[in-house]
């Protein structure tokens, strides 16, 4: 048996999203999901005890920045990046293919792999599929991802054909090389850009493969809205039922409830710790950036909204002189309020699947953000 | 009767240490006592409740940058200081002095106060003893502190005597204008450099006044530490048993032994929390530089006699790395460490008062630290 299955629990009658439930070596995830990102194996600012104090189910690591600092051999030597970052639920680690891409300089694809500079000394380096899976192996997460090629968008379908043909030999190679399967789960990805034949080409050879789970990759890359969420509408019904299925890359309130709509189970994105850190929060009346002035004297939460333990006991004007002077402790006020309120808005989404009314709970959700407005933006 | 009152418990045999209870509105605080300091209304990169779960009794924060950033207004109408840094326990501010002769430029003295210009942005600012206390009274604390003057180390005895007796003016102003002091308490400050004659006058100029507590100021600022003992020794004498005294500026582990054996109460120094933000800590066999590459593979704790939360969870390969990688929860670790290493040293310190010990202590905890080698520095 896998490392990692899906239990199938009901489809929303009104959406046709899936509530689930996703069963590891360290316990159970509710699906959908939010996995908050711990690149360092550190979510940004934030302690494992307050990811769980918000109910984090999962985090995800990763596999190029832990490959170069410190070093994915210490951190197997630590016994794991369980132990080395005290966390004992699920992790999930990408397979580095997307920071070779967006990273690295002078890089130079292969057959055999990528070559590269690093971007913190520009040493050179050589990651193939095979290198992907070992440092996985000794990272040691739940979940591990195949060695994709993630293309620029956009890109000739000429292109983005040979990129996904390579993209389906080397799954096949990460398959093989992959030490651990007992212990770990390895997920394909799904490639193919905005090219609905090569996402079928590219769904058919990974699903021929039998992965315990399938990503949908290439997505939230910088095309519009509705290409993003036709893709899914194609993409998602070529996958087994009995697979997990993990859009990567995603974290804004809007694309996590119209990804659950369209059947994806899990997500992940460094929006929220990101913007935390600009002093920007999620709220459930949209955006509001603490750092502006008119907040200097607004001694509310956050969110009136949210039951956060950020917004039951400091005010917007505390945090926003926190923020405006740099202080450490702003910044974790906010991304644990950002994290807080998606994976709370995951957990509306899946009340809301249960209750077979996940598009009536998207309406009142964008009508409140704001995400209805003709001049909806910057979310 | 005062916001504040002091409560002698008992004198050590050995050493004639003071143990005893500062009473204050927000609690009971047992002395000789460490406070962690908050500058900005936040002690960098820790939670109030990370703070709470050290045993931090109370904390300081600094007149001079709250005044420029937020603004008192802005604390006062959030309702003070503790509510807006959502911290119940007893707070102590320092009178703005300290800063305005270190941070700003082009500052004069006139018998007024003092003009300056801020360090921020250059503003042309003027901070007379009254506009000190005003600050304090809005900002709220449980203790605040007289405004002073801070000489330059070492000074002439001509100018250290007459800044010694603009200070006893400035005290006298500063009691004239404070005024909550039945929910305040004003401490004033003894100053006098490394003048025995001076020391004398200062501080019988301000037991005269009649305040519920004493600091002694300029010590810690460059003098040999053989220096600021003699002048303790020859100081705490000269102030009243049933006042609390407080060396300001003082956080080092044997430069708060010996100002316990020689009769001081209360202590405060960025040190712990400063050194902290450079991977360095402080532990029972002497400062560890986590950063150093000895610590890549050591999988043991910070310190193996320490029992916090980060001892026991955490490993200095896990802390090196997110030091080395700039992450704040590297920081959150090393300074959640270093103040909780303070106030256990500080708990032990009592306890030793309690068995009239203090001295055997010092000398076992020095042996172990390292303070009693020949080489012994950087402490
Ligand atoms: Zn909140
Ligand atoms: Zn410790």
């Amino acid at each position: 048996m896998a490392a990692v299955t899906y239990e199938h629990i009901k489809t929303c009658a009104q959406s046709g999203a899936r509530l689930g439930r996703l069963h590891t070596p360290h316990g159970t995830v509710e699906t959908p999901i939010f996995m908050p990102v711990g690149t360092l194996a550190t979510v940004k600012t934030l302690s494992p005890e307050e990811l769980e104090d918000m109910s984090a189910q999962i985090i995800l690591a990763n596999t190029y920045h832990l490959w170069l600092r410190p070093g994915e051999d210490i951190v197997k030597e630590a016994g794991g990046l369980h132990k080395f970052m005290n966390w004992d639920r699920p992790i999930l680690t990408d397979s580095g293919g997307f920071q070779v891409f967006s990273l690295s300089e002078r890089r130079k694809i292969t057959e055999e792999g990528v070559h590269f500079r690093n971007h913190i000394n520009g040493e050179k380096l050589f990651l193939p599929p095979e290198k992907a899976m070992q440092i996985q192996n000794d990272l040691g997460p739940d979940v591990m991802m195949a060695f994709d090629e993630c293309p620029p968008y956009p890109a000739e379908h000429s292109y983005m054909k040979s990129s996904v043909e390579r993209t389906s030999r080397w799954a096949e190679r990460c398959l093989e090389a992959h030490a651990r399967p007992e212990e770990q789960a390895l997920f394909g990805i799904v490639q193919g850009g905005e090219y609905k034949d090569l996402r079928r080409q590219s769904a058919e050879d990974l699903v021929s493969m039998n992965f315990p789970g399938y990503a949908i990759g290439g997505l939230s890359v910088g095309e519009p809205k509705d290409v993003m969420n036709e893709m899914l509408e194609f993409t998602t019904p070529l996958l087994p039922d009995d697979k997990p299925r993990y859009l990567m890359g995603v974290g804004s309130a809007d694309a996590l409830i119209d990804g659950a709509i369209r059947g994806v189970d899990m997500f992940d994105c460094v929006l929220p710790t990101r913007i935390a850190r600009n002093g920007s929060c999620m709220t459930s009346h949209g955006r509001v950036t603490v750092r502006n002035a008119k907040y200097a004297r607004d001694f509310g939460p956050l969110d009136e909204n949210c039951n956060c333990h950020v917004c039951r006991n400091y005010s917007r004007a505390y945090i926003r002189h926190l923020v405006k002077a740099n202080e450490t402790f702003g910044f974790r006020l906010t991304s644990y309020h950002n994290l807080y309120f998606l994976l709370e808005l995951m957990r509306k989404v899946r009340q809301a699947i249960q209750e077979d009314r996940l598009l009536d709970f998207r309406e009142e959700f964008f009508e409140q953000y704001g995400f209805n407005r003709p001049d909806a933006k910057n979310f």
